[in-house]
């Protein structure tokens, strides 16, 4: 990718439902790409779209469950016949619920890898099918700490967030060569979301000092990677208040 | 774990079909340890009991799908009941089959995972709620390569070596201060198996150089974690061939 | 540091003397900071300095030994006092010449060190230093794929980007709640650089296709490193061209 | 190496004023080897060397300043003229004293590169160079938690440990294929010395709970990695009681 000129093409947000995939939509509608996002139930995106489309952008929902095979290869077949070629996925789906690993159902460690990480897998394989023929794409998987350290009460996470990791990594070795950007982000901090004001107040009262993450100012990261002339090429970067004790 | 003697309690070593697991049950069971071996089927267990029992050592076979939660319970229980306490569980499951990540299956993607990672997760966690109980035990993990480096091909392998690694991690800082000793060993080589033998007769002929590992001597070093006095517990290390690029 | 808008203050650039140095002397100073370039014979300046004017920029060329603490000191004292306040320092210092470890001279791995690490050290002090006083700055350091990995023959080169390294951690770890915004950046693939294209003709080759890494699009990166809001520093991001192996 | 027999030829240790640098000597004179300690001044090393005479091994003292070149020939060329070839060399010096980095003096800074770095480079080179002619031996360096992570207020230390954990690798590396085992030895915890118990007197009554590192027990990693046959050998390894955090 290269310019600072209005783009074409299509960005597919994996996982929009949460203040950063909402706010990585955003920004790549404002550069003039057609975002497509998704979640499990479409209606619940609605909001994001008439955001989208009032600034004056191209954006579309599409209710999805990304852990089901079927699903997201009608996805991607749809919006690549109706809508345009995919130039950009993000993949931006996980949550932690901490436990002691004594305590760890399998079916919720089975969940938690399903959604983090087993999903990021069909997406991307999927989109990276179509983008091997036209050999351009920019594939962007959203990280956390847990990526690279697997702490007390967070083995199935760590676990999730280390896996998808490493498919990064192997796709970027793969991909890279056929003219695909894959690209890792390491989220490490409290981002300024909803489930941190209700649960974290503490830690949200730090947004008074920047304190907590701005989704805008990780969306501008992601649109950083993507505009990334071929030369120099990101895979990892880390993003994180300056305050924050690493 | 302390000293020299021979010590009491169950070894417990989930996938003792090859020649790592094999290799690693002789050590402990010639430490003193009574060897509980299990693989799929147990009937093809039966070579390695004789082999440690005509070396006046104690094991035993299990048939058992460690990828099954009433499975691991069940096993994990009728060893609690009728043999001993489980002193030192040896996780040695996890095969490779690398594709390129655009033709992988999500089948396969899972299934790996599913035996590299889940199953160590089960099992892990099982026999932690007794070792917990007792306030001691050593847990040791069969790494590779793949669990610090995604490469090329390897998306689903990397993804699951990288998981069970944060799983190791999280449980060594968890148990830890429980007294429960946890380590993860990176295998970087080709092990003296069947399999290398077979397959990679270039690699194999390496042996007459000691170019590929001798699973006796991977075992001795699980056999020194486990001695290692809990003021200096060791949570990685690496095992290499001399002449093997790094 | 935020905001597209026009910056003032001085970009202090330690080492821009090759092209990676001077591209982001002339990033900075079309961003509308004051740019103070070093090396250390200030004479063969003059073509970068006469070209960031052209441009419309402001440059200022000086003659220092960033190995010397009084003359690192002495040009910070003097810029502060006469052209205005350090915003950002860049530390771009640093050569490999590889030698088997067994050749290596004492002389020389001490100078590689002393150059690529040590002056690192004592200009990233001196103007932390002043950084400290206003509660704003922002200190780059170029660092190598040699940061992370010691490389057979790389010894010396290795030893110095590794401390280097460290000392960007370090600092970031101590100074980012005091609001200073320290990064480092690995440059993994060759640069387009004459040493390039007169010792390695085959890689430079590989610049019609992109195969080796435009020092403006480096330069690029650094000045989103400045521009990032503090509450999403990046601290570590690597640059490779597409087509490098890794 | 191979075998729990008896061995011969010489172990360097260089550093062995300290605890875990005497504990090695005794570790490596038990098992048959003569032991050559250093530091620099040698009269401090008596006690250590009628240790190990009184328990039946062989050790000589030797006043060395590790960091002089010339010091470090010498030393090299007279141990292997008169008392035998060194089979291992222990590199175990190195000290930090914490400083924010606004207040770390250039001279320090350069000491302890010199002590932790430096010297380990001189000794190693020196040695390696004697190994090569034999294509055997081992190389041994401590190492710290600096050397994977630099903490606020320990630029100069991380820097040098860092530095020091790039030598080793590098010559790992380099001359893995020569038949020298190289290794690093991650020290991560408080210490059984006199040093800490006078400064950390809350850290040290952790003894009694094993909660700091016996240097008995970190001399029998280092025995075991000099042992391991060299189709498994380790680079790395961590050494840390129950207790800690990480």
């Amino acid at each position: 990718m290269s310019g600072q000129s209005q783009q074409q093409g299509v960005a597919l947000v994996i996982g929009a439902g949460d203040s950063t995939g909402g706010a990585i939509a955003r920004r790549f509608a404002a550069g003039g790409l057609t975002v497509c996002v998704t979640r499990r139930s479409a209606d619940k995106l609605q909001p994001l779209v008439d955001s989208i489309r009032a600034a004056g952008g191209r954006a579309l929902a599409f209710g999805s469950d990304a852990r089901k095979e079927e699903e997201v290869a009608a996805l991607v077949e749809r919006i690549e016949a109706e809508i345009g070629p995919i130039e950009v996925l993000v993949f931006n789906i996980g949550a932690n619920v901490p436990s002691s690993v004594l305590d760890e159902t399998a079916r919720k460690y089975f969940k938690i890898w399903e959604m983090a990480c087993f999903s990021g897998f069909l997406n991307a394989r999927e989109v990276a099918r179509r983008m091997v023929q036209r050999e351009r794409g920019t594939i962007l998987f959203t990280g956390a700490t847990a990526a690279l350290r697997g702490a007390a009460n967070f083995a199935a996470f760590a676990g999730a967030k280390h896996a998808l990791r490493a498919l990064a990594q192997s796709m970027a070795r793969e991909l890279g060569p056929r003219n695909i950007h894959v690209a890792h982000v390491v989220v490490d901090g409290a981002i300024d979301t909803e489930f941190i004001r209700s649960n974290f107040p503490e830690r949200y009262a730090l947004k008074d000092q920047d304190g907590i993450l701005n989704p805008d100012h990780i969306a501008e990261n992601y649109w950083h990677l993507h505009q990334q002339p071929r030369d120099a090429w990101t895979f990892e970067l880390d993003l994180r208040p300056w305050m924050e004790r690493w």
